[in-house]
């Protein structure tokens, strides 16, 4: 039994770390989602970010616990997640590049937070909308343009032409490409639509990870938690103009 | 022998897996600073991140080529340098540990670019100067602090009070805090004056760092590249007002 622990409210950089745990059908327990008297709850969560239980101390969530061992770092949590259940190349090149991937995709994932947030996690979205439009306009412009041409042409690239980004098989490295495309979709609509014809293996990837049973079947699910305007991927008219 | 590539004329990313590299004593080649009669100079990197050599492509640089294998994102290649020369915790829980706090350390360096580039690296600084202001003076205030405390209780908490952030030995994650308090000393010596008194431990492990002979001799080669305003740590005196 592995134990997530992210906020309760948002699908943020937890989201990542679920979708691989259904994926590989692993049993997990949604910590801060659980009832206080199943032992869930934000209090657990606090217990271990304040240091409270010992051991080592991450500095945010998401983290996983996996009997002894406690993982924090999204693409790390996905990565750990990954192995448990085989989405994972076998080989140590795979294994490199599509970590190396993972960390790429959290990367831009925090590009798309400093979108709404250019100046301060500490202030609200209100109190830098100039700067947020500022920098929403280069990101629409620069920076996922150059995201998404870069995935495709991994796929593109991919020498087993499996139509994932690395290797013969699925790996958590697509799946982190898939959420990160559903977060932008919500996001950035507009700017999505000018996008997708310039990634479209990126799209076949997008659509394939959708019609998986598994991941259908979860995002019908109570368990996956839509985005909204408390999460990553938020949705502000300011930020991506028709 | 590693190749190492990254960008030839600041320490950026890229003195991060020098760092271990040195401190390991192992043989490397820094392609980009090699002459082109030699196979240096940028065009070997470009061939790489252009996908012109085949095999994955890095979204960035550094990347490191060992034997057949390229590792790409900071932390993975520290990483991976780490454990061919020993700079690593050997059982799981302390691995797991330590590549979280080199990607954490990594984070940070993120948000220290965005201190002087918080709209768009495609614009220089002076095009975002009053939005840089606005960022760094939240960085001094919260991001920082939060940092080295949290940086510092590692050390403080660590189950061995060996001094280092993971286990009984100096890891990859020390030297990765080691150069980022580096940064932060030449980018913001003001800030760093106020929160160096409030962490204690990290100023000891940068300093016990400093004083190993291997690292003093880097420091003091022409390999080291000091820091410059065109890197990731820049000494601007609007972002860091006496």
């Amino acid at each position: 039994m592995i134990d997530l622990y992210y906020w309760p409210t948002i699908p943020g950089r937890g989201e990542y770390v679920r979708l691989v745990l259904e994926a590989g059908g692993l049993a997990y327990r949604d910590v801060a989602r659980l009832p206080v008297e199943e032992g869930g709850g934000i209090e657990p969560m606090a217990a271990i970010i304040e240091g409270r239980k010992g051991g080592f101390v991450p500095f945010a969530p998401p983290f996983i616990v996996d009997g002894g061992l406690l993982v924090s770092q999204t693409a790390l949590c996905c990565a750990h997640v990954a192995r448990r259940c085989g989405l994972v190349p076998t080989d140590p090149a795979g294994e490199a590049a599509a970590l190396s991937i993972a960390l790429t995709v959290m990367d831009l994932v925090s590009e798309v937070h400093d979108t709404h947030h250019p100046i301060a996690v500490s202030l609200r979205y209100e109190d830098q909308i100039d700067e947020a439009r500022r920098r929403a306009a280069d990101f629409r412009a620069n920076r996922l343009p150059k995201f998404l041409s870069w995935s495709d042409n991994l796929i593109e690239n991919n020498e087993h032409d499996s139509g994932w980004l690395v290797g013969r098989t699925m790996t958590y490295a697509d799946l982190a490409l898939f959420q990160t495309c559903r977060g932008l979709d919500h996001a950035f609509p507009n700017a999505m639509e000018t996008a997708w014809p310039e990634a479209p293996k990126v799209k076949a990837l997008a659509r394939a990870i959708g019609d998986l049973a598994s991941i259908a079947a979860y995002l019908a699910s109570p368990r996956a938690l839509p985005f909204n305007e408390d999460g990553i991927f938020r949705r502000y008219r300011d930020l991506d103009p028709a």
